[in-house]
């Protein structure tokens, strides 16, 4: 098999992404030297994808137009000339947006061991999981028995990240859109949930905290900025930590969008605010890995996931979905059996 | 001598302070047991006195309201029943905002060596300067050679964070109101000065990083919040951290002042914010004072100061002349000789 289609930019967005920023298109993939070809069975979708396709990027390299997108995707390999990696290998790698990927060797990121979801590697094993656990562990510096708050808890990084704080021992508040989100959430065993669509989200912040006895939250975990980061503040206790992950409320604005009208309470409180962006923590993956290997066996951690397309013409819309808030956990699209 | 003059609370303020917040009053000092009386010879008078006028201050207790301010003051000890603080002694202590100041001897905060000018104790060997010490050593964690951004740095406390970070070898860029002020701070070492009110403040920023040949900044202390802050953000390199010291910009508000519009970039950048209160560090002041010292004794850092009123009656109208940016440095009120 050597026709492959994949998705290519070929337009950047202003404010909210489009069905028509990109193309589906055939084209041949030869293995050669050196490399092999692999069937991608899931392919990741993720809400920094947006930022990539702005030519204005900061924090990574703009994806190129005309040319496919990339992410994470898992995949079986159907042609190698390479001895390390033989056909049936499943592999981890971030040339997903297309059905085949030809990939050299140095750019495999894993070999999925056999008994390991090949899923969990996009979602609470992989990436997403490990953005979690740098945020909390890393940057805020989480200690058992504090109170968290988790904005966009729904999200993948978001479910992940409230039960890594569970299994500190910790009291753990969600924000999320909807209410059956929110049963999900306690189901996930989040403490309290808080609907941002249903009012102020600072006053239910403080009711989720009076309704899990504390008066203050110790650590924030924020994938949203602007009401959600303001509310938080407010409601932070001294010494409070809060990891800046994404800001999903902002990404769409066309214009800026104004902070936090509270960064004073910082200074009073002695608040610490920290933005980070998961690659330069590559050095603690093992430990992560141990950690979490450990957590999805044991059942202290589920990888909370929504298919949210199936085939690869599908994909771009059920990005599109996921940047809607549509889905639960991590969002992929199926691309193969 | 047992009749004083203190200046009393006897109003709260809305926005801007006016000069009748207070009122100066006479009343009766007795020395008593285990006391001294000090005659005050200058007190302080600083922005962060502003908000313990209001009833809602969080980092501190309020002014109560019909009793006199309270602030740091130096003064000579006129009358005694301690034996360890005989007739003539100078101290430093928090009972300022009168005349004669009655203190138990652990409301002595520090007793002034021969030979050490009492007013270095209000300025860049007191608090004043223990805070720019603290903000860029401890919260902000400056390394030297780096690239600095001092906001409001013709205040008390900017005036000495940047002549501590020239001390350290860094490039030292300040943002003050108005060339004379700009001149003063060139006189003390620091590399570029903005005029914030000369333009936008982004578009200055980078002109001044141009002129000293750097590309960001490493590290911001802020003292003003607002535009200044968001500027600052805009010119953080990776890995910056900003250590909030104040918000001058927002003092005067009645209604929430917007946030940096782009704290996004706190990811991207991977920047830290932080935001302290002096009184957290005082285990650090032994090494802050021995350090201090030398700098001021070999003329590395020089204590710029303002007398802004002669006297008690004027010592509130001083305040509000600080609180106007008249002066630069220390602002101080003379009490007596």
């Amino acid at each position: 098999m050597t026709i492959s289609r994949e998705v290519r930019l070929v337009a950047r967005p202003e404010g909210r992404p489009t069905p028509d920023l990109v193309e589906v298109v055939e084209t041949e993939v030869e293995c050669g030297d050196d490399a092999v070809v692999v069937e991608n069975l899931a392919m990741s979708v993720e809400p920094y994808m947006q930022g990539r396709m702005s030519e204005h990027v900061d924090y990574a390299t703009p994806y190129a137009l005309g040319q496919p997108l990339t992410g994470h995707a898992v995949g079986r390999v159907v042609a190698s000339s390479v001895a390390d990696l033989p056909e049936g290998t499943v592999v981890l790698h971030e040339k997903g947006w297309r059905e085949l990927s030809r990939l050299r060797p140095d750019e495999v990121q894993a070999q999925v061991p056999d008994g390991t979801d090949p899923l969990a590697l996009l979602g609470a094993l992989g990436q997403t999981g490990f953005t979690a656990w740098v945020g909390l562990t890393l940057v805020a510096g989480l200690q058992g028995g504090e109170t968290v708050f988790i904005t966009s808890a729904a999200g993948a990084v978001g479910a992940v990240a409230g039960q890594i704080a569970k299994a500190q021992g910790c009291t753990v508040i969600g924000s999320c859109g909807g209410p059956e989100k929110g049963e999900v959430l306690r189901g996930l065993g989040f403490d309290a949930v808080i609907d941002h669509r249903a009012g102020p989200v600072r006053a239910s912040l403080k009711e989720a905290l009076a309704a899990v006895g504390r008066s203050h939250l110790d650590v924030t975990f924020d994938n949203v900025g602007g009401e959600q980061l303001e509310a938080a503040i407010r409601h932070m206790g001294d010494h409070g930590r809060i990891a800046l992950c994404g800001a999903i409320s902002t990404y769409d604005a066309t214009s800026p969008v104004p902070g936090p009208r509270n960064l004073l309470l910082a200074i009073w409180r002695r608040l610490r605010l920290e933005g980070f962006i998961v690659g330069d923590h590559q050095a603690h993956r093992p430990r992560f890995d141990e950690r979490m290997t450990r957590w999805l066996a044991d059942g202290t951690v589920v990888d909370p996931r929504t298919e949210v397309a199936d085939g690869i013409e599908h994909a771009f819309d059920g990005f599109l979905r996921m940047l809607d808030g549509a889905s639960t956990g991590k969002s992929y699209v199926r691309l193969a059996d």
